[in-house]
């Protein structure tokens, strides 16, 4: 997504790119972190829709993932995101093209063999998916970046 | 991802392409639906990798989801595939580029307000994600395919 | 349990003991419902313990579906609780004998199909269990109470 | 319950007595565990219904929690049931008074920082309901039994 692109300049204030390394997430197409708060945002493309011109599941299903990942990141300062263990998701509305679609995360534990956090998907005020997720850190070499 | 690609070639036999409309399945590239099994198939390529080089927890998700409306679209004579209620998915091991993953679908319940469907996702013997899902059925207008 | 035990006597202002049909809930013992917040709570006794003598997971599973039931049916002015889908379950703490233990219910959604909620399971400003439900409501002829 | 009473005759060839320590357990009321098989049986007694006259599905995970521990215990010879980090619960039918109730558990990963299991709760060839696990092996000290 380039930078001079109309979506960037329809993203809220208070929102930054967030840089991703190649692969799966970098395709979802323009993710934006919010500056303090702990919320990542992205602006829908018709690539993200399924059969039904809705949001796919699955690309709801990696939001909120990589929400929980950068969240957790940042406010521990991890080299890598958690490792995803379980993460259960309830589908509470449709997301359309056009929409601007925030991940709200909260963390309920960060112990030394686990950690939990919710996460509630919006558009405006409209919760349209409640993600919960359990992870844990990391322990292997970090590979490196390609 | 084209049809005369080596990875193509490298499909298992009893495997077909799954037709995909435009969005973000199609962009997950190649699908392989079982002709007689509940077997949705993938060859991990690069672009499904996250930041340690494992494909993406968003992507197994995605390929879950899929598996469950194929199915269920394939058994019950769907128009289109269920709407996904809920989805909970435990991570049990890493699937890593040039994989082929298998998603194994089991239909628990197909009742008349919503249905109850297991997935376990496998590299061979190894099961690295055990995926259940609640789903209900599309009761809207169908809109027209772009 | 009498309403003259000291058990009672240590329930916190606001509560109000929630009147119970025979059955496992009742055993469970002395529900007291907030009479204006979305929250039910419970003093913890030793018949509620598992083998480690800590509260055993199977009870704070049977509160939170309790909580989800009593705050839904006030809410919503139901007859009877609506019917548990799904019941989604994080751990997050010990919770011990004496422990005056409160579910707080938060309505996500209630839908013409489905309904969503959440419950936080706290002791004091301690969160011990996280607990998503899915829910429909019962469409069955209530059957006559024993 | 009483090793002479009607519902002990009653119970199927196969399965033994489990003993249980003081506690919530012990009120639900006589389980049953296979002596080969990892499967947990109960009778159901008019203790473990609901308001509506259906087992209570706060018992139903206590049923499912129960499996899933003394199972883990006995296969890899554990001092204590395991910890249960998480567990996801999704109802499928009605359980009623009377009831032969069985609980098949599956184990599907016993790692170095946590394991998982599936368990299929069914009255005859019924499956009534699915259960998913996480779990973590104690470290504690154990405490001595009341």
């Amino acid at each position: 997504m380039s930078v001079t692109s109309p979506v960037l300049e329809s993203v809220p204030s208070g929102f930054s790119v967030l840089p991703t390394p190649p692969g799966f997430v970098r395709y979802c197409g323009g993710f934006y972190l919010h500056d303090e708060l702990p919320v990542l945002g992205v602006r829908i493309g018709e690539h993200l829709l399924n059969s039904v011109r809705i949001v796919h599941g699955g690309f709801l299903a990696t939001l909120a993932d990589s929400a929980f990942g950068v969240v957790f990141k940042r406010q521990y300062g991890l080299e890598v995101p958690p490792i995803t263990v379980s993460l259960s998701l309830d589908y509470l509305g449709a997301v359309r093209e056009g929409d601007w679609l925030e991940a709200h995360v909260q963390i309920l534990k960060f112990g030394s063999s686990f950690a939990n956090a919710d996460c509630l998907l919006k558009v405006g005020d409209r919760t349209v998916l409640r993600a919960t997720g359990i992870f844990t850190i990391w322990k292997g070499k970090v590979p490196p970046r390609s």
